[in-house]
């Protein structure tokens, strides 16, 4: 359990069409079906990485852009964002692909928190992850600065305790666009 | 839409059997099962508040902390616990809870964000909201920084223009805990 | 298990909204489903009563007055209504509740019988209950009515020997109104 | 519509497979489901006996005599048992099937009724049914009873005004066995 | 199990109404359902047959002459076509029935073959079976011809050694039509 | 609508984790739905290659080599196998991935037919494709020699008209093995 791997190792795809009992009255996906399909997508993901069977810890931000319509192609893109001690953060991307016009539009983008667990439900050590591309490399920087953040939200960490959370509000700097 | 309401009068309870076609292989509520869930009970606190259509804008924070079995009855209760001016978050608790024993455990808290939209699916203004209980109150409090935190991470607000959240990261104090 | 209860501590309130795979062509809820709803509310009451796992042992009545309306949003309520040596009765109350007009209509009522198993499946004694509120007596009262009624239709009470419901057939009086 | 129509007519056969994600934590059939099933089982031999779109109007009696296995071959067989006016009873029997012990075991009986409705939702008389069998004529016979039932306990019919059901608690006789 | 059955001891009738969880965006039946429709009805004859518990082998094909609309009454019929020493061919037919025009649409046919498993999962020997009909007796001898060829496809049989399917290719003769 | 694709440009990927609502009574996933799952797929890669709505034309071929047990990764892969001018065949391969493992079993093949409809349902030009790796190449010939087979099974060809299948009748040689 002490190897190495890369963010694309994990990399899960999940292609499917809104079926009418997914949809809301406006006859587009509902919020909770696509939290529900992004939770398992994201598991694979996580289970891919560590070799082990994962549950969810937490679900960290799941943002609502574009809404997705029935009979559409919606693609959920998902791989771990970095890799703790026992939990790692994945990281899920949502397309509408229009297989008519060709057109690909992101309609949202979700942050799940997963552990691995051993056969008696216990949390085990999970293996390193190396981003490659730019973009892992930016979600692998911003994930723990999310840590951080959940570490003071949750009572576990002083925010004046925090490495790359308190520069933040330290120094007048650009804003942060991670998504 | 000029009026003012109270919390509790967006209280949502959803009541429910977890049935088989809702668990995962460990026979545990599945978690994309559950933030479905939680999406419809929030969604129904928003609509009770504004007395509008509304969609879900984003969910911000869920926490898993004890699993949910096949059999089990789960209680969701939701409440709106800000409203801002063309969002409102929603607050929802779940709880096992076991007739034979008669415990009730706590093993979820989820936040999100709703927005009421008109017959165009445009933002429309949202009623004012007003907490009355102690851990109304303290929700309500939570809700601004969490919307300031929201703010800076999309980039929408420069970290130093936060009013509540560079104070934590400014002085020494007591780290806040709000779930 | 000699301990007596009072009825509203078996109140179970299951609020949600219709989902379009829950409607029939007119795109209103299919009666089966709200069956099947009335039916988990139901037995989660029966359970709350009397401390053990429960088994349905029929459907009394359902009344359906009006239909429901995908996208509508519609509350559960059922109360245990009398409980017998080892059976009980579960009334269940439906309301389609429009957050947008804040208009609440009464559009079912159901009548449910349930029995307590022990882990071997067979019947075991149930608590007593005590009606409180003026509507809880009326359906205390006719409850016994009621069970008199399915033991004369099966076949195990002559019509003679009932107590309460031959009177309604023996002297002039005021039609019953109990739902 | 003046045409009558024999019970034969509208029977409906529903056979099918107990699938994981319709059963309750015993790993039986969900009476829920059940109901639904014989609903929608129900609603076809009503609409194939008045040749219109019906609505289920009410559920007047189901029974639970033994639970149904997941994985249990299920056979639902209805018929209508009266016309009336503007409503019929439908009923509806429900078998276990074992198509390896040869086993048949009646599991269930239920009474359900349903008005035509024409595309205004407005009921619509409905042709006459003659039965033919032994059993259809009971059921015939009982439908009667049943109807004078519902108006006296809907307040719609004084007791004393019933013409077959007060001749039971009038003089002595055999008790009757419906099902 | 070294008896010999009739084709009609297999028949099962599944009847059922489209519900709009079932169809695609144009409302009508989805395939996919359909298919899984089909392959549950013929089980359940394969079942009837050999009086064991049986798994889809394969699916030898499928037709989609006409779509079945939702609010629809679709009724699937399977019987056995034809058993060989440990597998048995499968024929369901859909149609659509429309109880006001009183029409009755022939949408689909389906070809399946299953095997009958032991507790470990291993074939075993299935009874002879016995076309009655002239319908039964021509798709009887339709299978043979059909299990040839899929023993060619498979790479199993050399189409040379093939006893019914060569006489096709071999000398003129009328086209076959077995659906 | 005169341009040619390659096969890669179908290529569909659908990624899901069997839930125990999809799973049969051996808590393996049900025929029925893999079916289900297999047409949606391959309906996408239909969709995608013909830049059309499109609607399922038959199902060719099936084969259930293993089962996939409840909480197994399943991965669906599909591409147009070979265009012809109104219909396309589409090949589905299915395999069982196990992330613990890392070994990757090929459960099911499966080959659907699909047309492209305009906005009045009927059958419009498709494509053409050309294969280009090996496997490609291998199953756009064998396409063909089904096509035929079908032709003639239903009547529309005669055996001796065919130019690829007789073939096979007509001379020794080596059986074919195209999956």
């Amino acid at each position: 359990m002490a190897k190495i791997k890369k963010a694309s190792e994990s990399l899960t795809i999940m292609t499917n069409i809104v079926l009418p009992n997914e949809t809301n009255s406006l006859r587009n996906l509902f919020g909770g079906e696509l939290l529900a399909k992004m939770d398992r997508c994201a598991s694979i993901s996580a289970a891919r990485h560590c070799e082990r069977r994962v549950v969810t810890a937490s679900v960290n931000h799941v943002s609502f852009n574009h809404p997705i319509p029935e009979g559409g192609i919606v693609i959920l893109e998902s791989k771990v964002s970095r890799a703790f001690s026992t939990s790692m953060e994945v990281y899920v991307d949502v397309w509408l692909d229009d297989p008519i016009s060709q057109k690909k539009t992101h309609t949202n983008a979700g942050i799940y928190t997963f552990v691995a667990v051993d056969e008696f439900n216990r949390p085990i050590p999970i293996p390193e992850m190396v981003p490659e591309s730019e973009e892992e490399k930016e979600r692998f920087a911003a994930a723990f600065r999310r840590k951080e953040l959940s570490l003071i939200l949750s009572g576990r960490m002083k925010p004046l305790e925090s490495v790359e959370l308190k520069k933040l509000f330290q120094e007048p700097q650009e804003p942060e666009i991670d998504k």
